[in-house]
């Protein structure tokens, strides 16, 4: 069976492109950054504007507050009950921008180069979620309804833990009851190639907090005689690893599955190339842990990471200070089974193991998620599938994600409902980083997908 | 013998003491950052205040530039041919004064509280220097000359590494050719205890740099397969130092000479508490290198600290960011008779040595300064002795110092004169931290010992 993209949606995205593109661009220039409280308005402001577009697609909208950022729900539910319900999710939060000087051009001034979008949210999640606020409106413009029940749910904490999700989920179960769930915060495998996947990694995010001295000492008056804080953090952390990259957090792998011979086999067939990661990235060499490859130690294997460091005298020229604290911000990424409370536990009695004396230890909860695997089998995959094939003409591959979206693990205990996780960005996407791009041409299959898709179910 | 403060000089600092105060926090209000760029206006400013400063105290004054930071002489050369000439030696910049949000008050508007002068350069070495210009002014204004020739040299580099005052120092090796040279940047044992040095650690301070990604990467996508730049600058700098708290970089304790048992016995007569040094930092314990006391760790063996550590994402909240790059700030204080070319050579080889494929490692010299060891026999050390028992009543003790000052090895080799260092500083000054102070009585017996050496001279 093959299906092609519905002629009368895809004329609607052809004629309205320049439109939905000047909405989308509208959308990346508010910098709706959740881990800035500075930004708390400019966040209000993108769920307002949100909810204005899902009003406009034909969807009914309202902004939900939560104990954080507030929860944007659109509903369209004509379908009747014997249709399926399927729920949408999406955020409308983005990473902090900085350092803002590596931005080729303004990271909240969208700007299209070489056929990318480049812009905060572009592909994280704005570019992504939008698209299916299009598809919608494909169906309700062109036809009056949709083949399906749908419920868009859009967060604005995706960025900082989702820590009101769950919550907000729990809540409103019976609202957001459902047949299926299908989000698109997630990669291709490779230009062209779409691709579903099988699994996320979970998360345990902390900082460490080494103080020792009450304030910063001089060098020379006090060194040698004080134990050194940043000295301490280093040689703590120099422990989270041994010689062959392997996490040496004591218990650390106890709960991970191995995956099953048909995926491992699926994965090593993938036509991944280290020579082009290692172009992308720009490091002199990759590595890992030992005895995997690199998608292996991308999408199968935890990690234990340093996403930064801060301590005594950063500026320009030489100060001789023995600093009073050393911070890290510390982050685990999780595979099935293991338990981010279980792994922040772990961690945290690591710490305190080998932190020397001298000096205070503090681990801070900064947020967390359970790692999550696919069910690669049924209708929902099925149809995806084939609505993947309609659009890009290319049969969608399997394909692990190294990263994190905690709110999963909350839709599978809260809605059990089968979910499917097909995204629109591309490697070297810069996600996370100065120049976020999101592909134009992955946008406008993207809405040409996610529209077939709701005719196949 | 003994002596006492001649009568007429000491009336001059009594009648003059609010005069002396409010030109000194003049003096202290100048924010004269070396290290900063932006304070270069500042600096040049202090250079100009203390040339007018030489002049009202009876110096023939002169700015005189450098390759950086000028140089301020003061002399007066009326005492005849058959008299001693003093060097004395002082600086007029300051450290950094960050983080300014620690300071009770401005770093820059000198403040009294419980019989201390707060503020940055209060103690190192505005205050100190400001004293030595006092103590010439009583001689000259009371009795219209000095019993020896003097010289001021007061330069605006010390904090950034004096690298322009050794070339100066040889350039006008004729002009400074002197009896002695007498330093006041350092601190006395315990106060109302004064105290001549015997000893100085030297200085290598380098940057090191770690490099891996070309630009940030998101941690979930790209974390296990591409080596973390943070991670690895924590590796390095856990090798610095063995279990023991022993630098462990190959070669690095080569040339360390031991201390005669003499001086080692007067070091450990001293009475030097662990308690009161621990109360005084604030750590929860103190700590370094096993098999020595904390005085002898803090004046007679080598350090290697780290001064600052920056990487990825420092501020607010949560960003899993993987780094594309890690600083390091590192100085290793020296003893003699190591030399701190041959101390940064071996760093640097040790670095690249352990240093993990997957990131490039740089090494930056920003400064560096050889150690010091006095001759404590002879009679500029016999009239010190004298002039400190008479303003402070009490023997002066012989004690190390953990700090550095990189001109002395300069003047050393340049001048072959004995060196004199006699510190009014205390201890828990803050030198080089927030809410740094002077002592005002240190200030005022100061003045009155170093009035009084010129006598004995």
């Amino acid at each position: 069976m093959t299906a092609t993209v519905p002629a009368d949606l895809d004329t609607f995205f052809g004629s309205n492109r320049a439109r939905i593109e000047h909405e989308l661009f509208d959308f990346l220039r508010i910098p709706s950054v959740s881990a800035r409280s500075e930004h708390n308005a400019d966040t209000a402001r993108a769920a307002q504007w949100l909810a204005g577009a899902f009003g406009a697609a034909g969807l009914k909208a309202e902004v939900i507050p939560t104990g954080g950022h507030p929860v944007v729900l659109g509903e369209w539910r004509g379908a009747g009950a014997d249709r399926p319900t399927v729920l949408v999710y999406g955020h409308y939060d983005v990473q902090p921008a900085e350092p803002l000087g590596l931005w080729t051009t303004p990271a909240f001034e969208p700007t299209v180069r070489d056929g990318r979008i480049y812009a905060r949210g572009s592909v994280d999640d704005k570019g992504q979620l939008y698209l299916h606020v299009k598809a919608i409106e494909a169906h309700l413009r062109v036809r009056g309804r949709l083949p399906i029940n749908i419920i868009v749910l859009a967060e604005g904490e995706e960025e900082v833990g989702s820590d009101n999700l769950g919550d907000f989920v729990r809540a409103h179960r019976d609202r957001l009851r459902c047949d299926a769930v299908v989000i698109s915060d997630s990669s291709m495998f490779a230009p062209g190639q779409p691709s579903i996947l099988s699994s996320l990694r979970g998360l345990t995010y902390l900082q460490l907090d080494v103080e020792g001295p009450s304030s910063d000492l001089h060098s020379g008056i006090y060194g040698g005689g004080v134990i050194n804080p940043a000295t301490a953090l280093a040689r703590i952390i120099a422990t989270f690893h041994d010689a062959n990259g392997r996490i040496a957090i004591p218990g650390f792998y106890d709960s991970v599955r191995d995956w099953d011979p048909a995926t491992r086999a699926h994965m090593r067939a993938l036509p991944f190339s280290d020579a082009n990661l290692l172009k992308e990235v720009g490091s002199p060499a990759l590595g890992g842990e030992a005895g995997y490859t690199t998608l292996e130690r991308l999408w199968r294997r935890p990690t234990c990471e340093i996403n930064g460091l801060l301590s005594g005298y950063t500026a320009e020229g030489a100060k001789t200070v023995l600093p009073s604290r050393a911070m890290a911000k510390v982050s685990c990424r999780l595979v099935p089974d293991q338990d981010p409370a279980v792994i922040e536990k772990l961690l945290q009695a690591h710490v305190e193991r080998v932190a020397p004396a001298g000096v205070r230890v503090r681990v801070t909860h900064l947020h967390g998620g359970r790692p999550w695997r696919a069910d690669l089998k049924g209708p929902l995959f099925d149809a995806a599938t084939l609505a993947l094939e309609a659009a890009f003409h290319r049969t969608p591959v399997i394909v692990g994600e190294g990263g994190s979206i905690p709110v999963v693990d909350d839709f599978v205990q809260a809605l059990g409902a089968p979910i499917l996780l097909m995204g629109f960005g591309l490697p070297g996407e810069n996600a996370h980083a100065p120049d976020e791009w999101m592909s134009v041409e992955n946008f406008e299959l993207g809405m040409r997908a996610v529209a077939t898709l709701w005719d196949l179910m």
